[in-house]
């Protein structure tokens, strides 16, 4: 990023996004947005796939990008779209995931129990909109949807928004699942508004077919891929043992005093009002400096967790169609409560199942609206010939089983 | 990478890296191995190029893809290597950046005085040879180039070996700087070897052209880009001060073990043979958590460097073609002093400067062989109507200057 | 092409794709096969994706890469395929569209009355086997599907085999449309062999959907685009007109003597038989040429299409959901014979309407299998929460209408 | 192309290319601009490079593209542009390769004497202006550098104009020579004025020395591969023969009336002045379906050079650094002659040798000026460090021979 009055950043993604207001200068300066360089986007999926390591600030600024192109678009459409409005909305999508944490989807309610990141999400921007004299206040609107255009808010939270066009495009690109891809460009040219709600045009059905069936692939392939998912799990029991042994009185400090803040408290925490200093300053690198220090934890439970997890020899792990067989589930236990010499109590931190499950399309739920050239809307499910039908509304479930081998 | 004879990785860079024998799996889980995927292969160039985060792991892989193409390239042409050949080069090369520590480009002689990266590559190396029964003797010997295949050492580290070819297409790639691409795939098809040495056939002349000039590039434009440079030289400045309040008798203490043994002893370990273990456990993770927690020492000087650097309110960087200007400086350093209240001795923290410099092509030092179709070879700067002339040969040398601003 | 053993040749699409056979480099040298140079893949596609101007060559040597791929994939997990077979195997697919004559989908029923391009594309083949002493009987029988290995077959004409695994890319490539891209690498690399049928592993699933999805995308958007559709039928009226004035006894001529061989004899030539030789000289430069001349031939209906086409005035398209109201055909026909002042049988050439029709996947006649790690197969159709379900099996139908307006 | 108010046209180069003005859609629609999509861009490139099909059309609409980019970054950078201005720059760029005819690079001094084709972009602008009642007066005073701000001109025509950044971008992808890609965004966004002078800010050094090193690449690599230059000179020994026999008062006749003007007038046809609509109607069809016809023409030496063409049965061609060996060549005249059975005087038909020539960068001829920060201005290669240095001011030079084997 050069000085000056426009800054442009190469992005492999895009090419080049490009800031051009002192506003969007002054939130990405800051270091609560700055954090976010700190944090992966894709959690443990490098695991599996060793280019997704990008981190939530190279997802915000990509999606800063598509929202700079979407209002362009609709601005050319005609649809009214004050300057005010439009840094707003730019704002809103910068700041869309500064509440996450590290690690958030397998720590969301593990620290601070809960809260929501998108909860933290707007307490930091208040208290930014504190600092900058209000000059965060329409985007606040805008991200809570209360301003009365919705269409705006629906940019950056609804089905079609620039958050979930960044976050497909830019996980394929960095996972190398180049079929993952979306024809993002296509969708955001194809974006139009009527009656202050935001649509598509007829023409891009096709294009949000393959969008929903993107979404799919990547999250069977991706985002529920069996070894991430099981990274992830493993990082939720190692925290659970932590909290465990905290509250049997046994001593487990983290090497980050913020992140051992919210572990030691983590019964007592249940409001980030005083704790957003501390927050901000927690990401990827204090779990991980932490794990690794765990690894010589003199808890063999513990211990053994973050050996796994920090050297990749990670628990194995099984999907299946149908829940797994209770006897199959017993033998590996006492195989596991054998072989480690732990206590059946604690088998559960080496042996655990579950379920993932993802939906391709909700009509119950979910709503693309399609405008016809006769002026008339219809949901994407509805219209003629669809691919995406019913029997894509109900979830699709595959069960997963962890153990120590 | 599922498991079975055969692993197939997702690279975005070349579509799927495969993995197909046993020693290059064995050496892939190790945990020494998968460390590198905890260090940055651009260190803190990611402040300037957000998509930059990608890691010495993945470098490493893409090298190892390469040789494996190149390899297949030499066999068709009548090349002779063998199978056990063929698999000792993937192995050195797989392992070349072993060695590499935590942001090694600014610490290498910082925490383990007077060791280079490649003597612990070396080291690490002959432990794994160890505990693999001599399983890596042939790579360790074309690592150290002691076989009698000069070519299969010039592949791993020659002037137009995979390592560059891979860093340069993947630096590109991730940083989104586009025009420092690389025709990889047209040179890899173009190597070729007489009397046991690497060449590159004459039709060739205008890709090896274009790769020099796009090394060029990525110097001036990336490695040596001024925000980089900077961050990269407070590092070193917390490093040095961290120390120097040691060696004063002041507690600066890193939460990493591991990190802080090195910090503690930093005079005494001049060697590597004792430390190897401790060593293999540091990475970026050790690095960043403890400059976190020293944004709040009490030692004010090492306080806001850490500050500076973990927020991204960096030091003020100039460039010039010149010595920077002795009457500036002494200016820069009585408001410096002043500003943060420091004595002058300290001074130095804040405000510093030095040369960076590059080499175009140095003809003296290096050769990359073109092989005509008579037979003869030719230095690349000797061949007619040159591009890479003479006066490439120097190192243009900049001035940069950084001070709190 | 650089002469030598082996050959490589640049491909937008791929990268490189090498040759490396003598029988491939004589068949490819013939100017049997060069004449696809001179025949576009995609006709008038190009009239709206100005870069679709690929030709049937570049597919041709395009889906022989992919079968070098498929095959070096099988071989690799096990699947017996001798040289001589895996040579067979690159020949068909280089020779698959060699009976395409110029703007084959529109004419092929024009020129020569009731013969098929694979008809013709089989009696090419065996006129080379002769010219090559039977070097090519095992592609014929593999072609031909007479082999005893039917997945060979099946990868040159299948569900998935590469003649459309190479279209569906490249069509995608040239003409922009992003959103048509498949994975075809990965793919290839799910393909495996079961009682000698070619299947797919389990793990494809969501790739195969998206090649589903992504087909059915190009045909609505792409091979099926109203303009497109509408150039398409223009050629055919052309020619129906130049047949109809050579049957009243009006002179019509080609400038080009093989294509105005098969127009004046349109009418009795209905064998390949005595004329294979004169249609191996047919390419779109014939039609276009002779078409540019029509421009001025004194036949106002005649000259009026071909100035249309031409110059890209062409009538107005409409599509629809339902058959066109026949009140509304009945008003457009007065009002073009009173503009054009022809009479009312000859209106049928400004004014006539038809039906596009697209199936998604009949698993009533396609057959995708997917092996199962329990050894099992099933149709795509037929998995567990198939996307590719009941309702995409009947043809999707749009009506098309195209008046001069 | 939809229709409507703004139209979006797909392109595999840059994705989309949007149209937005009624002048350009009238542009456009008109059968002269439309002739260039039977214009090949590379003409004879494709036989060696089977993607470079790309048409003179599609390069305009590219070039377009670019120009709206550049007049948008200088207009972001304060530099003055008028919506008028603006207009007549991209209506210029579309028609500034109009006047080209087939295969020009080899007919321009053939079928019309000592006529530039800029000569006829200028005459076919001033009939279209006529047409359009003097819409495009300001489009011509820029094409033609008279219009008081020489940047719109440089944009259009210089060292750094759209037309060379386009072509090269578009041969660099149509042909697969990935290598030749330049950065064309980047240098764009680089772009600035000074005095109305086009210069590119100090930064983006290393970004021109990148582009000449390109082109410098795609010159020897691509436009003057010796087997494209062979097939482009075999073009016009055809249209020598040719004009030769009917200098004879021997009948050869085109198929394409217009084609068979100017063969037939090309003694007195000195002028475009009377036969602008004529050639206006040329194109590649005429030619290559002429010399598809000629084939079979009852002179030797014109049939055999045709069939060579057609067939792509090119003459043999060498590179060498020195002129040839005249008793060398005398011994393939001889040879020839005999072989083919034809007179001595008709064997330079099959036998001739040529230069082919090349300049990197001529500083005496060339401009590109480099702003500096500080106001000042340097030539490209005046700059320290110039790789652009004084020895790559003189042409290349390489030998060509071609002949019969």
């Amino acid at each position: 990023m050069a000085s000056g009055i426009r800054k442009i950043i190469n992005d492999p993604v895009y090419g080049f996004i490009t800031l051009d207001h002192p506003l969007v200068f002054k939130v990405i300066a800051h270091p609560w947005y700055q954090r976010l360089r700190r944090i992966h986007q894709m959690a443990f999926a490098q695991l599996v796939y060793p280019g997704a390591v990008h981190t939530r600030l190279h997802h915000s600024l990509g999606a800063y990008h598509l929202m700079c192109n979407a209002l362009h678009e609709l601005k050319n459409k005609g649809v009214v779209i004050t300057p005010e409005e439009e840094v707003a909305a730019k704002i809103a999508i910068l700041l869309h995931d500064v509440g996450h944490g590290p690690y958030s989807h397998a720590l969301e309610n593990k620290l601070l129990k809960g809260i929501h990141h998108e909860t933290i999400s707007i307490r930091i921007m208040e208290i930014l909109n504190n600092e900058l004299d209000g000059a965060l206040t329409l985007a606040i609107e805008i991200f809570t949807n209360k301003y009365h255009k919705p269409f705006l808010h629906q940019l950056i939270s609804g089905q079609l928004d620039v958050d979930r066009m960044d976050y497909l495009t830019r996980d394929s690109f960095f996972t190398g699942v180049s079929e993952g891809v979306i024809g993002y460009d296509r969708i955001l040219k194809m974006l139009t508004v009527q009656n202050d709600e935001l649509m598509v045009e007829e023409k891009a059905i096709y294009s949000i077919e393959k969008f929903l069936v993107s979404r799919r692939l990547m999250y069977w392939q991706v985002y529920l891929h069996k070894t991430v998912l099981c990274a992830e799990k493993m990082l939720v029991k190692i925290i659970e043992r932590a909290q465990e042994l905290i509250t049997r009185g046994i001593t487990v400090r983290s090497t980050s005093p913020v992140f051992d803040f919210f572990l030691q408290n983590h019964h007592t925490v249940t409001s980030i009002e005083a704790h957003l200093e501390q927050f901000c300053l927690l990401d990827d690198y204090d779990v991980l400096a932490t794990i690794k220090n765990w690894m010589f934890h003199e808890d063999r439970v513990l211990a053994k967790l973050c050996d796994c997890l920090v050297t990749r020899r990670l628990l194995k792990v099984k999907l299946t169609a149908t829940p797994v067989n209770p006897a199959w589930m017993e033998e590996q236990r006492n195989r596991i409560c054998r072989e480690m010499q732990i206590e059946e109590r604690d088998c559960h931190y080496f042996l655990f199942s579950g379920v993932a499950e993802n939906t391709t399309y909700d009509p119950r739920e979910e709503r693309i609206n399609i405008l016809f050239k006769d002026g008339t809307a219809k949901d994407i499910s509805k219209v003629d010939n669809a691919l995406i039908h019913q029997a894509l509304a109900s979830p699709v479930k595959k069960y997963y089983i962890c153990y120590l081998n």
